[in-house]
Order: structure tokens, then C-alpha cells, then sequence
């Protein structure tokens, strides 16, 4: 089975936003273990959509379209795909009704114009819409199915989530499961060498790796009669990857390494602060970033100056001179200062050059330093994250603000 | 004259990297008045990406390609064009010596696979890369033109901007010029409906509205037969527009509104310290993103729980008694401390609720308080921001960063 994407809207034409429909849906029907050769964009154009149906149709045997299911005159996605397989167009009326209902509800006038998405192809497999007004659809004709999808990315995943992987997966007589293994401080080429031989023997599962955000996943896929079975597939070879590469995985099927950071400490029921120089607050808005984060994290200090180090931290004049601000002298007191002035149970630091300027030949830009302290713990790491690039700022930014999270997911591993 | 985009990456196809190449190019495309009708992305497959180039240039003049310009066997984008207007391959010698000495530059070993990115189809008009190694190119040839680019969007971007734009103004014998203006703190509905009949009766420049992270963001575009009448045309309907909406104006042609407040603070020789809760070290993060923000940047502080504010900004225990973490009095309180504290010119201060709990009748989700003072200015803001979605959590927080950073703006206005 393969399938292409057509994603609908003027709006992507002009670039006013960026297509990532068609990232999640290519990622979602390459887990499925169905292919997908071609993706297109057009505009809200009847003809031009209907050639790119057409063609899409006639290159595989399932299309998914996002976009022009709304109430306005130019979304025409399921006039189209009806008017192409000589469908009628029928009311569904508890679309309707859910959609007048979501309207009073909401205290907003119902317009006889979002009549129009409570209409669909005679026969078609309705996905009630709980994110907005549009529902989807799926039209099987001709040996070919076409899956309509509302344009709002929200809208859009929902919907997928939980009702068109169900709908794809009871299609087949398989079901497809993953696991994603997540590494850090380690390169792609490493993983794939190390990892080679096992990856020509592995038919199923499967194992792909990605490298993504600073960061190399591995995807295990297994391919089973039932869930079940694909666990059981996949739980040696799981084990065998984790082992081989022990040091560098930071997490199996979490998002990222500020959720697997803020995840660890809830368990343990330690508190962290974090002392930023270099990065700036990029720490800390990352771990901010998720909900609940309250929990675990105490308070953070962003010291740019030297003054700030010294007044905030309690970083000694001394350390300064004779080491300056960027060594691992002033890292490590930066990490005692935040943890002792905050009362946290770990005390993390940042400090370097980020560049463009800054840089000298005994510290050059790239140059960090990340320390870590416990009550009965203390490291510090040497970095040097330039890559010769022009604009490499955010990512100097970016690869030690990784770096100092897991540095303490390594503490707590060891505190183990 | 009309283009088609075409991307080249299997990585597209399997949803692993976001396609923002198109969205850029597309956005380009628009501003150069080229019309786009079709984006399409094929993978490293020679057949399938002769297809698609066939495809596109039978329906368009012109074709932009990205990715496929590598030293890998996968890498075939410029064979494939080669073939199709039977050009032969040709080696271009200083395309060879830049990689060379780019290679021995960063002491790592040119390895002959990388010759391959010095030849091109004969005739082809060679785009350098400043910021990696393989060049782009243009191929002119039966009436079209194909432009080969690179698939790193750094890459593709600067060539773009560099090289690119240049040689489509080039063959055209008008240039378009464009402004952005940028407004915060109003609706995009709104801006349309004040400017609706100024829209339609300008045609030259064109004023086109775009609603973007949380800002509205206003193109005037002129074309013109040279730059100065372009912008003859476009400065009195510049000047209409930035007096229409002088409150909600915060730049012209900058980044975003960080890049506003750090090069607005840089002019007036100001500094500024930031005290966040609700944001937790966002707005630090950002102006910090930015090279030579350490001029006007001193420190900030992260303070999550009470007893950070009471701490490290001096809130009396008394105000957050009283009102509480999440009050106006709180606010002023936590920006005079970081601005106390640090010494600064400015201090800024966020604090409020970010959800998804936290929230009470009195206090809901999405209820802010921003401060910012100077030695002689006092302001505070009541935010609501709240819009009912499920998981709102990082609007709020976005939000809450750009209307702190605004406040600031707003600041130095008043101070003029």
C-alpha cells in the first residue's frame, strides 16, 4: 500500500505558513509501514485541485488531503473528490448538530454557510472534528481511498490521532508499533557503524536512527498480528540497543531531554536552580516550558555580567581574575552559588562564549563550560561547541544548554 | 512568469525535517511578484525526480529545486537536470579550490567523493556557498530556467538572499522593493478592516496584511523601474500606515520584537535586568539570542517560587500575603528589585499564570501581570490571555514575553 499527500491552500502557495501537515502525516504513515513517494501543494482552485487529485490517484492507491473542508465558497476538497467519483453530496445531519450545538455554546451566531461542512460524498466515512467545526472524511471508490482532512494543524492531528490511525490500522490485517530510544553526545555516523550489522539482520523489528535537534533517535518498529506480539518482537532488541549504547541514552519514548530531565526529578523528588551565563534562560524557559515544572524547579539566575556572577551567586573576585569567567573555577561556583542561595538540591551552571565576538585564541568562541553540584556530587565538563559556521550562535547556545541537562540526568544515574 | 518549487529529500517524504525551504522560497517567490501554483517534493529517487522536473517545467517557466546537491551517490539533482536538456557534466576549478581550502581550513580530510559538488551541467550559471560546501546553480536552457539549490536551509537561505534574488531581478527589467511594518497588541481582523479601503485603493505599492507569532505584520510593496522610485512610491503610504497605527507600531524591516527592543536599547544606550516567573527565563533567553546583547543586557532572574522573590528581588512577604505572587503590586515590586538589585537602567518583570493549573475563579489561567520601571517611569499591565484551548500553555508564556518586551518599547517611546 502507498499513499501521497496533498495538502490544499493558497496559503502555503504564498508561503504565509509553513506546510508541517505534511511532515506529521508522512511521519505518521511511515510508521504505519505505508509509503509515500510524492507530496504536492496546491492552491483553493478547483481545476488545478482536481489534476492534482488525478494524478496523485493514478500514482497510488491512497491519498490524504489537508485543507478546504471549511464553510467558505473557496473550500471545495470534498465537492471535488465527489464531483471526480460522481458522487452525490448528502447531509449528515449529526454533524449538524454537533456543529449548531458548539455554536450556541459558544454564544456565536450559526451562518447558513457552515451548513456547507455538515455535507459529504454519499457513503463517505464521517471523523467527527473535536478541535473545531470541520469534520473529515474517507472516500472509498474505484479501489482507491481518499482521506479529507481539516487544515489546522490542531484540528488535524486530533483528528488523525484518534480516528483515522484507527481507521488506516483496521484496514490491515498487522498491527505497526514503535519505540523511539533517545541518544545524546553521540553522532549519527557513530550510532549507524556501531549499530550497522544489527540493522541488516533486524527485518523485524526494524531500526531506523534520525538525527533531530542535537540529538540521534532510534525508531524500533515491529510489525505483529497484535500488540502484544509486536512488544514481545521488539523487547530484545530494545534491550540489546540500550545496552550497546548504555552511556548516551538519555530516555526510551520521551519527547525531549528537558521532559526526561524534569520527568527524573519528579520521581527522585529533587529540586534544581539554574545558574545561566552563556545559554542565557534557555535552561530554564525549557524546563518552564512544561507543566508542572513548579515541582522540580526552584529558581534560575541569569548572570551576564560579572557583577551579576559575583552579586547573585557569590562567585569570589578572585575566581574571576585569576580565571576569568569562562573556566571551570567559575562554572563550578556559579552551580554552589544557585544551589546554595536557592536551596535546591542540585545546582546547575552555564558559562562560555557563544560568539560571534568574545572569542580569543585561548578561549575561543564555542568554548563552554557546564558544572552540576549535589550534596555529595560535583562535575564539571569542558566543551567546545564551535563548528566553524558563521552564524553558529544559537546552536553554541543550543548544544550547551543539552549538554548541562544531561549532565545532571548522568548525576542522578550515578547517585543510583 | 510563473515557478513551480520542487524538494528533493527522502527525509521530507519520510516527515523527518519540516519542508520550511518551500515556505521560504514561496514567500520569496510572492514578494518578487512570480506566481507559484504547485510545490511538490520527491525523494533521492533518479526516476521519480525526473518525472517531477518534467511535470513542473511543463507546467511552469520556471523551477526551483532544494537538496540533492551533495557528495553522495544519493545525491542526483543536478545529474538529472544535466540529462534532461542533454547538457554534459563539467568540472568548474574554483568551485574545487574553495572546497579544498575550506576542508584543509577545518583540518579534515577532502575525501574524492566531494568532487562531485564541482561539476556542473555545462553553461550553468554557479551560485557560491558561503555557508557549506555545496554550490547552487541556474540552468537556462528550451525557455526555462532551472535553479538548483541547496537543501540546509541556512545554506539555501543565504544563497537565496545573496545570490539568488539578484539574478531573478536581473532578468527582469522592473525591481520590487518591499517594507514590513510590525504591529503588536492588535487583531489581525482589525488591521484589515481599518486599512480595507486603503487595500483596495492602492495598487502600486500593494499592502498585504499578515498575522504572524503573535504579531500583525503589514508588506508594502512597490515595483518600479529602480530602487529609488520604488521607494518614492512607497514612503507616503509608509508614513499613512505607521500614523494609522502609531500605537501598535514597533519597528520597521526588524526581526521580531526582541531584535526591536535590544537595537531600540543599544540607540539610547540603556540597560535592562528581567525578573520572570510565569515566563521563566523566556524573554532572557531571547534578547540573549541576539549578538551583543551584553551591552544592554545585565542579568536576570528565574524566580518560580515565593521564597526566590522574596530572595533574590526583595518581595516583602507582606505583598505576597496580601495580594499575592500573581498582583500588580507583586509585579512592580519584582522589576524595582531586579532593577535595584542589578543596577540597571530598566527593570521588567512578568508574573502570572501559565496553566494548565494553577488557576482559580479569581485568578484564572492566563492571568498576567507585567512591570516595567525605570528611575522615572512606573508601569504595570493586567493581561488576560487566556483563549480556551486545551494546551495554551506556551501561547500564554509567548504572549506574556512580547507584551513585557513591548511594555519596554512603549517606555522608551514615552520617554522621548
Amino acid at each position: 500500500m502507498n499513499a501521497e499527500i496533498l495538502c490544499v491552500g493558497t496559503e502555503i502557495l504564498l508561503g504565509d505558513i509553513v506546510n508541517t501537515n505534511a511532515a506529521y502525516l508522512a511521519r505518521e504513515l511511515a510508521a504505519l509501514g505505508i509509503g509515500c513517494y510524492y507530496q504536492s501543494v496546491v492552491g483553493d482552485n478547483a481545476g488545478r485541485l482536481a489534476e492534482g487529485l488525478q494524478l496523485a490517484l493514478s500514482r497510488a492507491d491512497m491519498v490524504i488531503t489537508t485543507g478546504g473542508l471549511g464553510p467558505t465558497y473557496d473550500d471545495l476538497t470534498k465537492e471535488t473528490v465527489a464531483e471526480m467519483f460522481g458522487l452525490s453530496m448528502e447531509l449528515h445531519r449529526p454533524s449538524l448538530e454537533k456543529m449548531e450545538a458548539m455554536f450556541k455554546g459558544r454564544g456565536r451566531v450559526f451562518t447558513k454557510n457552515n451548513e456547507k461542512q455538515a455535507y459529504f460524498p454519499k457513503g463517505a466515512h464521517i471523523f467527527a472534528n473535536d478541535q473545531g467545526t470541520a469534520p473529515g472524511l474517507a472516500v472509498e471508490s474505484q479501489g482507491k481511498v481518499v482521506i479529507l482532512l481539516p487544515g489546522p494543524p490542531g484540528e488535524m492531528t486530533a483528528m488523525f490521532q484518534k480516528q483515522v490511525r484507527p481507521y488506516l490500522e483496521s484496514r490491515s490485517t498487522r498491527v505497526l508499533r514503535s519505540h523511539t530510544i533517545h541518544l545524546f553526545d553521540i553522532g549519527e555516523s557513530t550510532v549507524e557503524d556501531m549499530l550497522h550489522q544489527s540493522m541488516l539482520d533486524h527485518e523485524n523489528p526494524t531500526i531506523a536512527p534520525y538525527a533531530k535537534l542535537g540529538e540521534v533517535q532510534l525508531r524500533v518498529t515491529a510489525s505483529a498480528a497484535d500488540e502484544a506480539e509486536a512488544e514481545a518482537l521488539m523487547q530484545p532488541v530494545m534491550e540489546e540497543i540500550c545496552a550497546l549504547f548504555a552511556d548516551h541514552v538519555y530516555g526510551v519514548d520521551v519527547q525531549d531531554l528537558q521532559h526526561a530531565l524534569v520527568g527524573r526529578l519528579q520521581e527522585l523528588g529533587k529540586t534544581i536552580a539554574v545558574a545561566e551565563s552563556c545559554t542565557g534562560g534557555t535552561i530554564a524557559s525549557r524546563l518552564t516550558d512544561i507543566a508542572g515544572a513548579s515541582q522540580v524547579f526552584l529558581c534560575g539566575a541569569v548572570t551576564y555580567s560579572n557583577e551579576s556572577k559575583q552579586k547573585m551567586l557569590g562567585v569570589s573576585a578572585q575566581t574571576l581574575e585569576q580565571h576569568g569567567a569562562v573556566s571551570p573555577e567559575c562554572a563550578l561556583e556559579m552551580a554552589r552559588g544557585i544551589r546554595t542561595a536557592s536551596g535546591s538540591g542540585i545546582g546547575l551552571s552555564t558559562t562560555g562564549i557563544a560568539g560571534p565576538g568574545g572569542g580569543t585564541p585561548q578561549k575561543p568562541v564555542g568554548l563552554v563550560y557546564v558544572a552540576a553540584v549535589t550534596e555529595s556530587q560535583e562535575k564539571v565538563l569542558e566543551l567546545n561547541l564551535s563548528r566553524g559556521y558563521a552564524d553558529q550562535r544559537k546552536l553554541i547556545r543550543n548544544w550547551a544548554s543539552m549538554y548541562a541537562m544531561n549532565l545532571v540526568l548522568e548525576l542522578c544515574r550515578e547517585a543510583e
